[in-house]
C-alpha cells in the first residue's frame, strides 16, 4: 500500500505537486498568510536587488527600476523583494493590483482545468471568440459597466484603450456630420494618405496635468512630466487648464466655486478657438481626478459643467478611468460621485481590471467592422481572472472596506498634517487613492525613501505630493502601521 | 484503502484534477491528438456560432466575427468550432500561434508551481521587474534576438511595440542634434503643451500598402486598408511606393531591379522634401514583407538599398517582423534573407513572439529612465510561456521543418496556379507565410468560403490574394489536406 500510495504522489509531483508539502500549489501552500508587520533586512535596493539591476541594464534602461521582486513570496498586502525585505505596500505595482499578491481566489483560477485553455490558446478575439465569449462578458466587465455604458471592447494596455476609445468618438463625430451617407470615394482614397478628407482635422480636448498614456494618441492627451513627451511630435491639439482646488474644500468653498467657473469658460473658449481653427474638438478627455499629475481632485459641478459643454457642442466625452475605477474610490468608478446627469460617453480602465478596455454609449458604435480592432483585441484570461477578483469584492463586501479603511486612512493624513502643517498639506483622498503635498520635491523624496526603509512603500506624483495607491483588501490593521512609521519619520525630519 | 484512496482523489479533484480521468488537466489530457482530417458538420458559422455572435452583437459590432471557437477541444493545427466543425487551420489566429492549439509543452508551463506568481501577479515592469528577469529575457527573447540587436523592450502588443520603438528613434535623433547637451528648459516646458521646440516636427517615413497597428502612431503608417484609418485626425508624414514585384522572379528580374531603383529613388526624393518642408525623417518603417497589404515582398537589394539610404541621412531603419518573425519564414526573423550590411536600428514583434516588444541597437537606448515605459510595460507570464515555444522549436527543429513543409505548400501552390492560370497568379511564400492571387476579391472570398465548407481555414489579405498562416509544427501530411481541398475547389470553379 506504502508503494501505491508513494507511486500515486510521484506521478501527481510530475504534474504540478509540491515536493515539499503534499498540496497543490507551492507558492500559495507554503506563503498564503500575510506577516503582521513588515521586517527591513538590508537598504533598498539590498545587494541581490543591486546585481540584477546591473545584469538587466546591459539590456534595457534601468534607470527608475526601484528593486526586484520576489513574487512567489509576497502576500496580500506585503511585497518582498529579493533580498529579503517585506513592505507593507501602498502603492501596488502602480495601483494595478485588486486584491495584492497571491490572492487564494485568484490562485484557484490559475489551477482550474477548464481555465487553461484561455491561458494557452490566445485568440483573435476579433474574428475568432471563445465560446460563450458575450456571458464570460455580461459575468464580469459588463456586471460593473457604468450605468447607461451597454457597449464593451477590450483591449490589452490602458493607452491602447484610449486610443480605441477615441477612435470610437472620431467615428461618431463624422458619421453625424455624414448624416447617414456612406463615406464618399475621396474619403476612402485620402485616409489611406493620412490627409483630409478622410482623415479630418478633428481634435480632442485634454488639460493641463493629465496623463492619459504613452501612445502616440494618447501622449497627445499628457501634459504631466516632461520625460513622458520630449522629443516625440505631437498633435498640436487644445489643452485647456484644470480646476487647481484649495483645502479645505469647507473653507474654500467660494474660491473652489469659481476655479470651476473660470476652467469651464476656458475650455468653452477652447473649444471655440479650434472650431475656428478649422480643428473642431471631437472628443474631451480627462481623468475624473489626475493622477499622475499629483492627485488633483474637481468638484461633481466641474465635471457636470464639462458635460453640459460637450452635449451643447455635440462632443464627446471621455472619462478615463484607468487608475481610478475598478473599486479604487469605495464607488466602483470615480465618476459616480459627479452624478452627471447622462453618462459619459466613453469610458477607459485597466490596472485593477487586469484587462484594458473601454465601455460606450450605443452612440459611439462603429456601424462597420473591424473599425476597433487589432489581433488580440485584449486577452480573455485576463477576463477570466477578473471574474474571481469581482466575486471577491462582491464576496468580502470590499467597496465598504475601501470606503472604511479610506476613511480611517485619510483621518490619519488630516491627524499628521495637523501635527506637521509646515510639512504637510492638502491631505485628500477616496477610498484606497490617498494623498498629500509636501513643500517641495525633496523632502517628499526623503521622506519616502526613510518611510520604505521602515518597511512602508509609497508612491509619488505631481511635483511634491506623495500617492498612496492600496489594494482593495487593505484594512485599518495596515493604516496603523503606515500611520505609525509615517509619524516616526516625520517627528524625525 | 479503498476509502483513503478515494479521499485522496476526492481532495485532489477540488484541486484540480479531471473526473473523467484521473490525469492533471482535463483538456490537454482528452484532446492531446490532432484528428486525420478535417470534420465539416453544419454550414459555417453554424447554429452555435450564429446564437453567440448574435448575443455578441448586443455588446460590441461583431460583424468581422467569424465563428466562435471550442479552444478547450482545438488540438494542434486543428480548430474546433462550437457546432463540432473541426477545421485544419492555415491561418492561426492571423499567424499568432507558433506551435499550435493545446501544445503539451505549452499546457505543461502552465501547470508548473514555479510559474504560478507570474500569472497571479503582473508586475509594473519597468520598476517592480521580477527575481532574475534578465536571466528570463536572456533565456527567451534575447537567445533570439536578431544579431547585433542587444537592448530589448517589452510590450503588451504589437501596435504599442511600434509606438515605443518610434519614440527610441526619435529620441536617438534628437540626442544626436543636441550634441550631448541637456534639454532646453524651453524645449520641457513646451513639450507639456504639444509644441516645438520640445515636441519636435519630425517624421517617420512609411510605405503604401504597410500596416503596423491601429493605435495613432503605429495607424499613421498604415494604409492598407481604407477602414483601419478613416475619420481619424493623422501625422502628415512621408508615404513612399514599396515595390510591386512581377512574378515569377527569374523572368522579370530586370524589371524588378528597376522597380527597386525607382521606389529607393522615391524614398530619398521624399526623404529630401520633408526636410526642406521643416519636417525632416527621423525613421523610415517597413515590414520585411507587407502582410495585410497583399503579401507583398520586396528584394533583398530593396532593403540593403533603404538601410544606404538611411544611414546616409542619419535616419534610424525600423523593421516590424509583428507578423513575419518568431520563425514563420523558415529563418528566425525574415530579414535575415535581406543580408544587411548592418542590423537594422528597431526591429518590433509580436504575435508569434506571445508578447508584444522590440530589439534594438545601442544607439536608440534612451539615455534618461522611464522614457519607454508604462504601467505593465508587457507581461512576464508570457515570457514565461514563450521560454517553453523555444524550447520546442530548437528540440524538434522547427525552423527547418518549417522550410520544407513550406517548400513543399509552395509546390502545391505553385502546381494549382499551372494547372489554373486564369484563377491563380504571384504563389509566393516563405515557410509558413504563403499567398496568392485571384483575378478579384469575389472569386477570393468565394473560393475561401468552399474551402472552408471542406475543412480547411484559411485568410485573405490585399485586394484579391489568399493568404497562409500555418503553425511552426505543421507537416506535409497537412499540406497534402489543404492541396486536395484546394483543387477540388479549383476544379468546381
Amino acid at each position: 500500500m506504502t508503494i501505491r500510495l508513494f507511486k500515486q504522489f510521484q506521478t501527481l509531483k510530475l504534474h504540478g505537486v509540491c515536493s515539499v508539502c503534499p498540496l497543490w500549489r507551492h507558492a500559495w501552500s507554503c506563503y498564503s498568510t500575510e506577516p503582521n508587520s513588515p521586517t527591513v533586512k538590508t537598504s533598498i535596493p539590498g545587494p541581490k536587488s543591486i546585481a540584477m539591476k546591473r545584469d538587466l541594464d546591459l539590456i534595457q534602461n534601468t534607470d527608475v527600476v526601484q528593486f526586484f521582486v520576489d513574487y512567489d513570496r509576497s502576500v496580500g498586502n506585503y511585497i518582498r523583494d529579493v533580498d529579503g525585505n517585506v513592505l507593507l505596500d501602498l502603492f501596488t505595482q502602480i495601483a494595478s493590483l485588486p486584491l495584492g499578491y497571491n490572492h487564494p481566489r485568484i490562485l484557484e483560477v490559475l489551477k482550474d482545468p477548464a481555465n487553461i485553455s484561455a491561458f494557452a490558446n490566445r485568440p483573435a478575439l476579433g474574428i475568432y471568440p471563445p465560446t460563450e465569449f458575450a456571458k464570460l462578458l455580461s459575468e464580469t466587465l459588463l456586471s460593473v459597466a457604468p450605468q447607461g455604458l451597454t457597449q464593451l471592447q477590450t483591449m490589452a494596455c490602458g493607452a491602447c484603450s484610449v486610443e480605441h476609445a477615441l477612435k470610437g468618438a472620431f467615428m461618431a463625430y463624422r458619421r453625424r456630420e455624414r448624416g447617414g451617407s456612406a463615406p464618399t470615394q475621396q474619403e476612402i482614397d485620402t485616409c489611406l494618405m493620412n490627409t483630409p478628407p478622410g482623415c479630418p482635422k478633428l481634435s480632442v480636448l485634454s488639460f493641463k496635468n493629465a496623463f492619459h498614456g504613452r501612445t502616440m494618441g494618447a501622449l497627445a492627451l499628457s501634459h504631466s512630466k516632461w520625460f513622458h513627451n520630449l522629443d516625440f511630435p505631437a498633435f498640436n491639439w487644445p489643452i485647456a487648464t484644470f480646476p487647481t482646488l484649495k483645502y479645505p474644500l469647507e473653507e474654500f468653498y467660494k474660491e473652489n466655486i469659481a476655479e470651476d467657473a473660470r476652467c469651464l469658460a476656458e475650455v468653452e473658449d477652447k473649444i471655440e478657438s479650434a472650431k475656428k481653427a478649422g480643428q473642431p474638438v471631437a472628443c474631451v478627455a480627462s481623468e475624473p481626478m489626475q493622477c499622475e499629475g499629483g492627485d488633483r481632485y474637481a468638484s461633481p459641478q466641474f465635471f457636470q459643467g464639462l458635460q453640459d459643454i460637450c452635449q451643447k457642442n455635440g462632443i464627446a466625452l471621455l472619462l478615463d478611468e484607468v487608475q481610478t475605477g475598478a473599486g479604487a474610490t469605495g464607488k466602483f468608478w470615480l465618476h459616480e460621485y459627479f452624478h452627471l446627469r447622462d453618462p459619459p460617453n466613453l469610458v477607459t480602465f485597466a490596472k485593477k481590471m487586469l484587462t484594458g478596455g473601454f465601455y460606450y454609449t450605443p452612440d459611439m458604435r462603429p456601424t462597420e467592422g473591424g473599425r476597433i480592432f487589432n489581433t488580440w483585441s485584449g486577452d480573455p484570461s485576463k477576463v477570466v481572472v477578473l471574474k474571481a477578483v469581482l466575486g471577491v469584492i462582491k464576496d468580502e463586501s470590499l467597496l465598504a472596506r475601501t470606503t472604511d479603511t479610506g476613511n480611517y486612512l485619510m483621518k490619519s493624513l488630516m491627524d499628521a498634517q495637523e501635527k506637521y502643517p509646515h510639512l504637510l498639506s492638502n491631505a485628500r483622498g477616496l477610498g484606497s487613492l490617498a494623498a498629500v503635498d509636501f513643500p517641495a520635491a525633496a523632502p517628499r523624496d526623503n521622506l519616502v525613501e526613510r518611510l520604505r526603509s521602515l518597511g512602508v512603500h509609497v508612491g509619488v506624483c505631481g511635483t511634491s505630493s506623495m500617492r498612496l495607491r492600496s489594494t482593495l483588501t487593505l484594512e485599518r490593521k495596515h493604516v496603523d502601521i503606515f500611520a505609525d512609521r509615517f509619524n516616526t519619520v516625520l517627528r524625525d525630519t
